[in-house]
């Protein structure tokens, strides 16, 4: 008899174990997950592709009323899984990073159970995530850097995010070499989805947010590409201090060649925009500029009828043209900026 | 007695699971599957690879009447399997992305079992797919971004698709930046194949689509192509006011060599294609219409009697040039977007 | 007693199983595999590395003549194994892709056993594929993909490829877009290899050969590289219709650099061959007659007594570099491709 | 009844393992593991990402007072696991390197098992690593090479690291052909984590940091930036020389946009940073130095009233700019590397 | 009773199963490895990196005199394991390449188990090895592609490796299209560790060299360096027989600026070496050369007094440049490759 006792148990013990999470019963409070994330590090921010690696640490951590009693009492003070299989009788929730490219990487994890049915998940994690960004101030840009989790399958019946915390509390400037951190911010919000299932009106999810809202340091931008450029335009303006033509030509073919040049430089930096960047604005201005000049220049070497006249003329570009593009430029800062 | 009974049965449990498909028996209609698919994300649209990557949730639904007793009773109300195996006794379709490049990453995956014995299989993948892309009018084509899904190993007679979904049902400019979506249609059709046995005509498999139409946005390209090459050729046109031949000739051949250089500028962005397409036709016509000047400008240095003949030649190319390139590209416009 | 046997049996479930292989016991006939591929995608084609990716199924079907007895009969029609652990007690030939680079990546897979004892294997794989290539003739050259699948541990006594196969029958223009399938031929031959014994002179396998032959389609290189380098180079010629020396000089040194930069252009389109391709000698060629030009009008100008002279020269020189030109490249493609 | 117990005890062996860590028990004294690292190679060091890769091999050993008897006794001298599962009931501390990119890839790894209760803990790895890196001095830059271990559970109460020891003693110069070592360094130190648990003050956790010092060598730059752009600035001063206008007037201008282009290179070199480096101001100030020239022959040729003026003008700045650019050039070394 | 027996047995099965190497007992003569290695392909040779991917086949054949009984018996012949877990009680020498970078992959792997106790390991591999690389005879040099094997665990008491053989015996051209192959050699050394264990003076291990020699055909950097660098320097030598001073600077400027770019040529060739190869001394002393040329044409502008001076230091010139050059290039060759 227990022979057969304990081969029935032998049996149960290999029959495919169901997790019967079976929560819209009695509709239960949903779980509470309390999340926080300590970020070791961001980095590879790339505008180009609107994305960055993420380092962290992931914890949550909740409490289970109906974890079995052996998981509770058996071993005093508390359990430690680690980087194995946790048992399949303990619910982990299943959760996912929604603006994650591909899956994370998990370095190591570990679950503990606490005695008194508290469980902590911990994690470090590594992926690329990704997040809308405007570029219409670059490289000036104020961006937010953000982290979306959500559970997998637990709808917001079942289970929702508390308490949302992102550590280190002060994110110091180390974190990200080219960018000011201006602020963060985590909450949690709900999302719709349809797609689940044919005869309802949508699921509802807990979503939880993190938020890094930075500025990108111009410093960089403003000797690279301001300088250089600002000196090929007022270059340009000085062929109206040439007398002679096929100088003034010379000067200004370069010049506007040069500035095409430039036109190719912010293709490796930005993605291929339906709208022009502040940066970009000031480039297309440098080589209309230089354009102009060319065509004024042309133009009173063909149709200026004496020397006197042509120096006359070329003074008044000598003012004019420098206006205008200060003019040009000041009014795009407001335009953009303010 | 009921010990060897018990071991039978564990015994049996240990043997190799086998899944009797045996679908061609009585010829049952085939298993209806409801295809629903949410896009997450499209993004990285390569040009060069006609390769883009996806992210999405995919959820399977089906009715499956020979669904095993166990899982229809015992536990009441429905069951979750998540991210771990599937009890094989299951049958859980294998299917396939036919466009897709490599094999999909899968993220999280599900399997509820209804107690009606109706199975919903949800998982969240990503991968990048490929579609066959047409450039003639490039950059203003229309592409067809596509998701093709195909049973791995059931035939048509076992398995059909039905009642294909794409969500969400508006797609948002936000989805593609530099596109705009024009329409999207979902359907499904059938594909014969012919290397999977050696002695039938062919076997017919259900297929579902899943298409996304969009134009990609013009601007990007005419301020970064168009407006400079469009300089450079109005500036190649500014020889016939100039009257000294050796700033004629300075002023051609920097100008033909910076169209050069834009030649190959088109090269990072499509793929080596055995036709022009409209971007490289502008192009192609610049530095040919630049190269025309330079011949016009020697010849007419070369062969002219005296200054006034050249400056009435000059004056006619004043008009005939801009004319004869204009013309041109109006043509073109015409023979490829009308 | 029967406790016993079934417990002895449930440990020999559990004791290592070892595969029987033992083929060379009383000579048996090897094993006959009928190998198919079914082409789905050929891309990423690439001339620098001497790479393609191929995405295909591939079915292997044979006879197991020793198949046990329950897969014969115990479930009547046929098993389908799928995307899991086949029988450790059915023989699963391996084989490789011996060109291919890396290991394939299997999308899905099947084994079918059939009542009849006939087995049928059947993947999608992909992976990326090697093959030597031959660029003398580029931008026109002939290349051959291949597949060749080797059996790795039996060898030609123990496993033969019979009927080898390659879906689709004909392959359409759409499955390399910028080549032009000339051909496709599938067989089978052997290899000898040296390094599995020391005691023996060799072993022999069995390899089944795919192959399909392609020509480049010239167009792309036509239209970016020809052109342009023909334009240079009878602007080169327009020299000697300018009279004045600062411009000849001027000139045929701007084109010169010019055609040196093509020179590089070739570096991401090829290997570094120890050879040059077509397209090399008509770039080498055209900087090298831009330099004879560069010479001719220097020495003219330094040796030439009078005005008159450096006409008459000029004269002939407007003849004879044309031609001189126009003849080498002739020969060039008379040697190469014919 | 012994058929009984033995099914207990099998039943028991089926049964999820715990593994029982419940260290804070009496709070005993913490685990001290030794730590040693012997670098096989460092290489593909990238300014850009601030990254290294390092392959290499790591030895942890401590001594486990509480490992179980059979362990100790059964077999003698000791047990060596390899490359497999390791018992489950020996607890391997797990770790994690906190300045790592993704996860360490792990090629072989060993456990010993010494019947006195040492372990020894034996693993080759490779993987990317990051340290934040000070580039002003670049392109003489020193670099610290860091490689931080950490627990990933064990607090400090539980596990400290002690001894640790970087192989081999002596770094021979080939391990970093670019780089001059200087130092190398190994200590262990603490740091407190506060996202671990709501209610504590934060965790404290035991590091071991590795850290090799080494200094970048010019030689490269010098030949491949320096010198260069010192012809260049060279050549700019040589315009004082030349008498007339037009050719003054050509060359400034050409090296002002060859000096543009020296911009771009660093691009490819250095991340985008928000301070300029020793190399970029060389290449700045190498520019402006040419804009000035510019500017000052511009306005001599405009204002200047006779020959004679320019003439002594001239010679003024054959003597002024080498001076001011030699000057400041001095001034920038004495404040950025004193 | 027997029930008891086989549970014990079942349990016994049931346990961790530890390898019990235990090598060092009666000081056994250590395991000779015989070691043979196939290379299929040896391709992408990057000497940025210092890398090259082999694709190879590995067999280790060696006699285990302590082989359980059930392996040779048995099964008459001999045993075939094929991809998947071999017996545990087998030992398996685990082995790691020394100048690997990341892991190996396996293709596929076979261990053979003849009833004579010998056995033979095999596998397909490929990898990304390292050597180090002297580049001073660039683009003539001759670089060692080697292949380091060793022991991951036995030191040289408990495991030698004994006949290194290097297939195919003749390695014929195509092997590696852009080198020469020289020779080839197969030895085995020692080396010595002392980070293993703290109380030792150092571990001793087997290692198994396998070394290709090879030598970079130079024609590729012949007709796409040396070629162009050759016309250009010749060309700056033209200036001397140009009379006029503007066109004299405008040559040797374009020239000068040209050969700058060169310089930008290898960085994409060779990585960022503390020395200059033969390939930089060439193009460092082509600009500087053609400084040279400015600086003698700028001075003798300036200082000449009349036209025949400046005639006479023309002719002179035109001998004197040349011969330097020449006699500088001849100087290197013969110290770099002498």
């Amino acid at each position: 008899m227990k022979t057969i006792l304990s081969l029935v148990l032998l049996l149960f013990s290999l029959f495919p174990k169901v997790q019967a999470s079976e929560p819209a019963k009695q509709k239960d409070a949903p779980l509470e997950v309390a999340v926080s994330i300590h970020l070791n590090k961001i980095y590879d921010i790339n505008s180009v592709n609107q994305t960055y690696m993420i380092d962290g640490y992931l914890v949550l951590s909740w409490h289970d009323s109906k974890l079995e009693k052996k998981y509770c009492r058996k071993y005093g003070n508390k359990l430690v899984y680690e980087n194995k299989e946790f048992p399949k009788d303990i619910l982990v929730p299943s959760f996912e990073f929604i603006n994650i490219l591909g899956d994370r990487e998990i370095i190591n994890r570990r679950l503990i159970v606490n005695s008194d049915q508290n469980l902590i998940y911990n994690e470090r994690f590594h992926g690329r995530f990704t997040t809308p960004m405007d570029f219409h101030k670059y490289p000036n840009d104020k961006q937010c850097f953000t982290i979306q989790l959500e559970s997998f399958s637990m709808e917001k019946e079942d289970l929702v995010f508390v308490n949302p915390q992102l550590f280190p509390k002060v994110l110091d400037a180390s974190y990200m070499e080219e960018w000011n951190i201006l602020d963060k911010k985590d909450y949690v919000n709900e999302m719709m989805y349809n797609h689940l299932s044919a005869n309802k009106k949508g699921e509802s999810f807990s979503r939880c947010n993190f938020e890094i809202f930075a500025q990108r340091k111009i410093e960089y931008y403003l000797w690279k590409v301001f300088l250089p450029i600002g000196l090929l335009v007022v270059a340009s303006w000085l062929v109206f201090w040439v007398k002679d033509f096929a100088n003034q030509l010379n000067i200004s073919f370069t010049l506007m060649l040069t500035m095409v040049t430039f036109n190719f430089f912010t293709s490796s930096l930005l993605p291929t925009l339906p709208y022009n960047t502040f940066i970009e604005i000031v480039i297309i201005s440098g080589y209309i500029s230089i354009f102009l000049t060319l065509i004024a220049i042309i133009f009173t070497y063909a149709y200026s009828k004496n020397k006197r006249t042509t120096v006359k003329i070329n003074n008044f570009f000598q003012v004019f043209f420098p206006l205008l593009y200060i003019l040009f430029i000041v009014l795009c800062i407001i335009i953009i900026f303010v």
